[in-house]
């Protein structure tokens, strides 16, 4: 495995779904940072599960005990640890899933790689719990960003095809973010949100499961972070991104629809602001030029597929018979992971900036 | 700047467009491997400018002199060094770049970034020329791939809406992937790719460009490559192909997709093959779950914005002056990158894939 | 700070001498390795301080809780996370030291890196206690290790210039290591090891310190490991030992002993033994060949500096009055480290082979 | 292999003795930095073979051409690469080396590691002629330093038990180091230096050779620099140095010397100077305290054995046909490396200390 991510802010994540505990460990953090942990147990409550109709009712001890790294209450300039117990387990839900790897999960994939010594138990290693700790290193990086002033922030883009208002690529503000930080299903438009909800419950219903894009912005990010040629912002944003199960997707600015346009209308023009700012009219490039910032708000989006784990028969086979199976997935199960994915992605987002602004040439 | 890639085969790119060469050391290749130069040759001219009337008619000499790392023809242990002279470059053309910067370009994040110092000609090491030694590298570790079954192979999806047909994500084959390997414009349907030439030639004709969408497919690689959590099987090709200028997207299997689907319609059920193999009905999970290959084929998908260098006339900053200026890019520039950035994408993805495979726990 | 070590099998140590908890993460061991606890205990005993007269009376708890990555007992390719509950800390023993850096220690330097936020109690993540995780981490290296028929061990060569049996550099066998390992005071002579007690006893009498040898073998490594240029056998041991607070100093085979000899005397003759294993008459090269081990057995020898904490009264500044000062160090300190630093050698250099072992090219 | 050494400047070599050329590539370089290509002649001169009685006449082209990395003369963030060019290579002197591993050299190691594929003709990658990139890259690195007041010095402490005058751990100065540097046998003392010519001659005369020590000073290094636990700056700098062939010794300080003091003895007082810096009286712990530099002079001496390409008749076996043979070592070598390894271990202290550097916490 490789469970470390960063190279001067460094995060290195462990534990399974169902050992003793799970955490995270923190290295290079710039030091004499106080870390509020009030702010970090408000956000990983947005990911915490059982808040809802639409999350699993499984619930999760979440808040991390700080074993190093702090003292007096500020990053010391050593690693920081962060542990969450795992207390409310059920393994028996997951027995027979030794046998009968769950479609679109990385049950058969671990079996063969970890020939057999995996921890099947909830997805071990490869489960979603796993996010908890991304989302403790990603609030801690978030609060030393954001004393630097740069904000990151994400909306439920899409879900079932149900669409919000995609973030103004340079208009945002970092108030917007926070706002929707604050609501218990971040849209910018609830009315879209309450039909995307109602598309949750509608598949709940039918034991099935939806997608759907997250969007992040960043904004005060300064000129120059990034590290071409191999470690350019969109390279090392969608390595983290990319670490978050369930993302097949990732996009910047345009993204995709650069495929449809002319250059004359991709490329985004140069003009000088007001206070002295270089900054561009539109930002189709999404904040990143030569895989270095542009001081644009940089725009990622990420498309994560439905919840594999699913009530409804499918069809599977039995590694030990070597023979067809049908399985349908029982335990507590999320309808839809999107709304919960939400801080992830921000974590994920945030845990790479603070390793390439620490990263930067000075 | 970070030019390094990979842990185990280790790539290392460096030169600018203007400077005396450029080039790539490769470490970490398997010993005892016979590298063919033809096989090389033929990889590399998918890439070279100058064939035809879409691309630059900018030559270059892009066979690279071997300085190290073979020994009667083979690998042996010692870092492979490639070096190709720059000897094409007309510097003057890029003169007034140094004040104004190309708007969709990396010339001023790249100037902020380094104070001024940076190479500006061409673009520096920003330019799509350095993805030559990244070709050939890609096209030494193909060779030892292929020895082992895996084939990498692309073909261009989507140019300005004209839409080639996709792979089959479980009957892809090698043949196929070596047949368009052999055409000078890569697609499965001519008829699409007769469409997309006329549609590129329509936007040099009016000074623009386009950009477009490549489609890549692995054959042949076993179950168990990709090392989550961070450096799973997405997160590494996405890290290396957003690492190609002008990549604004990268998705695998149903990608993007995802966000319409039903877990019930996403999930693809296994069984055994006949041969013993387990294998699964449909891929929409592009040959990895868990970021660990599943032995299906693996599918990529990576959009590609129009080329920034366009002779319309486009408005942008004079960074001397501090004041407003247009600029029509003049130079010799592709209206459209896609065709030359097929093999661009194969050699990502086979040097991430070498790599992967090498760090395969035993 | 950099508390990571390994590409392959990687270790990430944290914790500050009084935080609440320390502990190690080791990512990448190979899977479905047993590892047994008792085995550990065993072992991390040999570092426990508080034995005897010639350590520091402190107690620690030190076995530790292991978090994850392992199931059923195993192995499972998640990283193993194992935690030391701090718990019998003195803090205010430490008090004054925030203004006096002790001579010796790291308390100036790391005062001045981390502009004053580090934890300064106890030395902080600079503290001997912090080998207390890499021991851990050394126990579980050396039984996958010792599964592959390679034993590492290690003994005190000399304190204060009392001189213990060097190791036989050509006929050093496992068996021989195993018995130093479970002696009280790991010496080949006994005789000598009464000596240097008595040696570190007259020290702690006169409110001093001693310092002292180690030299360790490795019998069993097969010919290959090593990854030159810069990843060489030589070059990683040392890096993984020099990590050991105190060690200034780090020699292999014949070590700074080959400047008074002919290349005629140095070299080591190969012949075939019966076997058909290649081996050398002498092994003034310690194991090691242009960075790749021979086959014969490793040596290397590390030199401990006396600790620098002692009761007498040294000189000193103020740094917050800026003057001079006299500090006499109290609380428990061992007399002498070398004891206990016995088992550190043993697994830093456990640890560093059985990630280059995991590294070597197929 | 593992032929880059850094995180932050990382130098990359390749070639091997006899391949068509070799060279460096060096990332993340300072930008803006002129380099003088007169000075960087200069110091690679240190190194050249060919220049008197004691080293080998075989002449090297060695003055690097510069590829990439440079732009008007100053480092612009790409990154750097430099190739020599292997002309004056008989490979023919090594032909039966393939089969008749020499002692004391790592012929039988590398065979056995790359299978029988590695480059043996003249050591290959192994060669000491892979030092002279080192030394390109160790003299532009020595540039950098110098112009923030930092400066690297070495001299030859030992040959064969003749001994020169050892650096004054506290008030060595640049001046010293630099007037050393111009002499063509680095010695304090030149009588010192003349016997150890004499006994380098009286070697030759006998076929054999001798080894020796070189001790390495660094004044000027800021307070801070190092980044513990496993980076810390004798770990990296004992990487560094070991990875020069033939080093089988480095220590710091006292080095093995703190076996036989007394903590009392050992430590060194703190104090503040006249100018307010916090100094200490005696260097004992050689500039490095917790791994930290103290600002106090860095003091390092690496051991390097004999050369064992000697022309006596050595005892060694025939690879192929399994039974013993002699062998009497041809070519042209140097009977005692030392003189010429002493820029090498400058280079390796440049680069280690402007990576740990540019590492540094701001």
């Amino acid at each position: 495995m490789s469970s470390s991510f960063g190279e001067k802010v460094k995060i290195t994540i462990f534990g399974q779904s169902h050992s003793e505990g799970i955490g995270v460990v923190i290295d290079g953090l710039p030091v004499g940072e106080p870390i509020d942990m009030e702010e970090i147990q408000k956000f990983m409550k947005r990911r915490a599960p059982g808040r809802n109709a639409y999350s699993t009712p499984r619930k999760e001890e979440d808040m991390p005990r700080i074993l190093s790294g702090l003292f007096e209450g500020k990053t010391c300039g050593a690693p920081l640890c962060a542990v969450i117990e795992n207390t409310n387990t059920r393994s028996k839900d997951y027995d027979k899933l030794k046998d009968l790897p769950r479609p679109g999960h990385g049950d058969y994939t671990a079996w063969v790689k970890y020939q057999g010594a995996n921890d099947y138990r909830g997805g071990g290693h490869f489960s979603g719990r796993l996010t908890a700790p991304l989302c403790f290193a990603g609030a801690v990086c978030m609060q030393i960003l954001e004393r630097k002033g740069i904000h990151v922030g994400a909306h439920i883009l899409s879900i079932k095809g149900v669409e919000d208002t995609p973030f103004h690529g340079v208009q945002i503000q970092a108030e917007e973010l926070e706002k929707i930080a604050q609501k218990e299903f971040p849209v910018q438009n609830d009315r879209a949100g309450e039909a995307m909800q109602a598309a949750i419950l509608a598949a709940k219903e039918k034991l099935d499961s939806v997608g759907g894009i997250i969007e992040c912005a960043v904004v005060g990010l300064p000129v120059g972070v990034g590290e071409p040629m191999f470690d350019g912002l969109e390279s090392r944003l969608a390595a983290a991104v990319f670490a978050i199960p369930a993302v097949k997707g990732v996009e910047f600015g345009e993204g995709f629809g650069v495929a449809a346009l002319f250059g004359s209308e991709n490329n985004d023009s140069f003009y000088y602001e007001a206070d002295g700012r270089v900054c561009t009219k539109t930002n189709h490039h999404g904040g990143s030029l030569g895989g270095i910032s542009s001081g644009m708000p940089l725009l990622l989006r990420a498309a994560f597929k439905p919840t594999p784990s699913i009530g409804q028969e499918q069809e599977t086979v039995s590694l030990e018979k070597r023979q067809k199976e049908t399985l349908a997935v029982g335990g507590r199960h999320d309808p839809c992971i999107v709304p919960r994915a939400v801080p992830c992605v921000e974590a994920a987002v945030a845990v790479t900036l603070l390793d390439l602004l620490c990263r930067m040439e000075r």
